[in-house]
């Protein structure tokens, strides 16, 4: 694209970032330095400051500055519940509901065995040492309801299981204010046979 | 999201390059933290580098890190030609052809009356001199063929020919390798006129 190496530096630094090809990056270079300089140098800031400060919890594994999260910290919660989430994403979901008051536990990720995503680097044995302490009575998985996401559920559930712990997933079914005609057969079915 | 302020300011920074809303900088945000910190690291280094290194090419207004860009300093381009562009990128894409061997002149950006961009933002004085310096002897113009490239292009047209510039703009017509059924009307109709 250009002459400056600084430029073609900054154009492949840009395509690390995830669903961005070689023409995003270089639109995005050009917009930030034809347009938005400031903005530039406040990523470049945002991105140290966050590798500088930004780990995982150590009670349940999402991002956080402390060493526990405040989650994790807060007395309100109730500890007999433990939550399994993929990413910090789908945490944030769940606490936008409302409906849960217990803990979490962020596995940073599901098992993916062909991208070499195995259970330690999902947290599984800290997963364990957790639910089997005693203080948690259940364990909720709400992992994504697609391949990977299922595999994962199975995986964990079928470990806790063997350990004597109560596990539950959340429910599959008929997403609320659909209409039967749109919904696809598979859904239905599954929401068929968990009918209550 | 978190709990951590510096991935929220992480977060709002990415929201600053272009196309990317909240769901896709949350996704950038979590992918380098989780998976490519030194990705993270390289690219912060160099946005700063490329904000304190890259700037506008005194003749051609493209970028470089140099006072004149290497294209404008090469002794083998013919300086009698002058191919009006409207980005690097643009730019980029004419001496891919290896068709042009003359010089540039990238106005970055095009006129816009609505989003405030007006002939002094795209340099239209600075082009004028260089068209009159005596050097030029033809001004060709090859900004993009929508709307706001055909109103630029017309403009910049209009203020050289009254100044006695030679100016021609790239053809408009059928693609090469399309059948005539699948292209649009416009570009047929327009390519029927400008027949040869």
């Amino acid at each position: 694209m250009s002459t400056t190496n600084s430029l073609d530096v900054l154009i492949q630094a840009l395509r690390r970032l995830p669903g961005v090809g070689v023409k995003s990056a270089q639109r995005m270079a050009f917009h930030l330095l034809q347009h938005d300089r400031e903005g530039a140098l406040a990523l470049s800031r945002a991105l140290s400051e966050a590798v500088g400060t930004v780990h995982h919890c150590a009670r349940c594994h999402t991002f956080t500055e402390a060493e526990v999260c405040s989650t994790c910290l807060d007395p309100e919660r109730d500890a007999t519940r433990l939550c399994v989430v993929e990413t910090p994403a789908d945490q944030s979901a769940m606490e936008r509901t409302g409906a849960f008051k217990g803990l979490y536990f962020v596995l940073m990720g599901r098992l993916s065995p062909l991208d070499g995503v195995g259970p330690k680097d999902i947290g599984l044995q800290k997963l364990m040492e957790r639910a089997t302490g005693g203080e948690v009575q259940e364990v909720i998985l709400a992992t994504n309801f697609n391949a990977e996401g299922e595999a994962t559920a199975h995986v964990i559930s079928e470990a806790l299981k063997s350990r004597g712990v109560h596990v539950t997933r959340l429910a599959r079914g008929v997403p609320v204010g659909s209409e039967l005609e749109y919904v696809d057969l598979g859904t239905i079915a599954h929401a068929l046979v968990d009918r209550r």
